[in-house]
């Protein structure tokens, strides 16, 4: 993602307290109060601008949604979109996804999504990927028992990396479709990489893996 | 795989003992006794003409390999590759891999390989596809603890349905590529199918799955 320094950005998150979540740590173990109403929590990790997360959020009212997003200056952008669209039910974090732990308690999220996550291809950064074990740790640590990662990316090396590290993790796969846009998959909210990858004529590889309790 | 009749195939693989096991329930528990020397041995399921195991057996003369497939019209031109190439290592079988527990017992078996295996795309067909669950029990069951299947597909429909088939069974994946031709995997050796669907331009997807002992 190309940043460009916004330094009004963390003021206007400030600014929206009703959209924007502060001290997340507050919520830990009762994220149903932050929201209208107390109903499963699915959060995007990496959200971008915000298309799929307010797209999810119109589609499914009774689920609550929070996108987080570490830089702020594209946050921002989806405040800007959630302004628009003023949904009850979707909130956004403007923190590090290897971080949830300390806003998170178990059982607080029913779903993760990653979309279009960075690939960092080189093998000295697989740490950095959001599918590598110590995140998947996190994840675990913060879902509901059984609980779901739902996975979409254009890049084909960090969806074999990420398939492999799921599996190795112990996870389960219940789906996977090598070319989503021409599967028989529907409902399909598009991101903003989405669009711009698969305009391009770019495959879309989609997966849904699930943690195993012991 | 178009069949043609062809009324002779039976006597020729009868003739040919040196090459097509015959009677293999003799040799349940001693196979390496069938070679000439007594060293790991890898099979493929529906080995069509042979191009693939005599390929394999020749560039690893450490590894004993059977070729298996239900068709005698068609295991009968790879009867005539190996009687050409003449390896000690690589011989023939003309069964269903459905039935391989009568003629293999537990640890008899290093590596299955499936090779472009019948994609049966009808769900009520899913059955017959190598790569069902009760195929797996198979092929677990002559395998040598935490043994592998390698698998290799131009098929994304089949793929896709393995990958999710393997995970449900509990198999780990340890690799997996969605191009292998544009990918970093060395050595490969092309069976009939992948060289005719690779130059027609089909992507070859390839995995390797582990099963994972209690
Ligand atoms: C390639 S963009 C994809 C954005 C959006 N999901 C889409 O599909 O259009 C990846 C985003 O993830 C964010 N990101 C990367 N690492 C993160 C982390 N550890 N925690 C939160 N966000 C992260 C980046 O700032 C970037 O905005
Ligand atoms: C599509 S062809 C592929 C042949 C070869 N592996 C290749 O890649 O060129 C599949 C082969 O599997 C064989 N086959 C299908 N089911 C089988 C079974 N249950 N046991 C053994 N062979 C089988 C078929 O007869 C056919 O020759």
């Amino acid at each position: 993602m190309r940043l460009r320094n916004k330094p009004w950005a963390k003021d206007k998150l400030r600014e929206y307290s009703n959209f924007v979540i502060h001290e997340p740590e507050q919520h830990r173990g009762k994220w149903g109060q932050v929201f209208e109403k107390d109903q499963p929590l699915h959060i995007e990790i990496g959200t971008g601008k915000g298309q799929f997360i307010t797209g999810m959020a119109k589609a499914n009212p009774d689920i609550n949604y929070i996108g987080i997003e570490l830089q702020e200056s594209v946050i921002v952008s989806a405040l800007d979109r959630l302004i628009e669209v003023d949904l009850p039910n979707c909130k956004l974090m403007n923190v590090n996804g290897a971080e949830l732990a300390k806003y998170f308690e178990s059982g607080d999220v029913s779903r993760v999504y990653l979309n279009f996550s960075d690939p960092w291809p080189k093998t000295r950064h697989e740490k950095r990927r959001l599918t590598f074990k110590s995140f998947l740790e996190v994840y675990e640590s913060i879902l509901v028992k059984n609980g779901e990662i739902h996975f979409k990316t254009d890049n084909q090396g960090l969806f074999e990396y990420s398939l492999v590290s799921f599996s190795h993790y112990g996870m389960k796969l219940n789906y996977v479709s090598l070319d989503l846009h021409n599967s028989e998959y529907e409902g399909n909210i598009m991101t903003e990489y989405e669009e711009k990858f698969s305009s391009r004529g770019s495959r879309i590889y989609r997966c849904e893996v699930q943690f195993i309790a012991e």
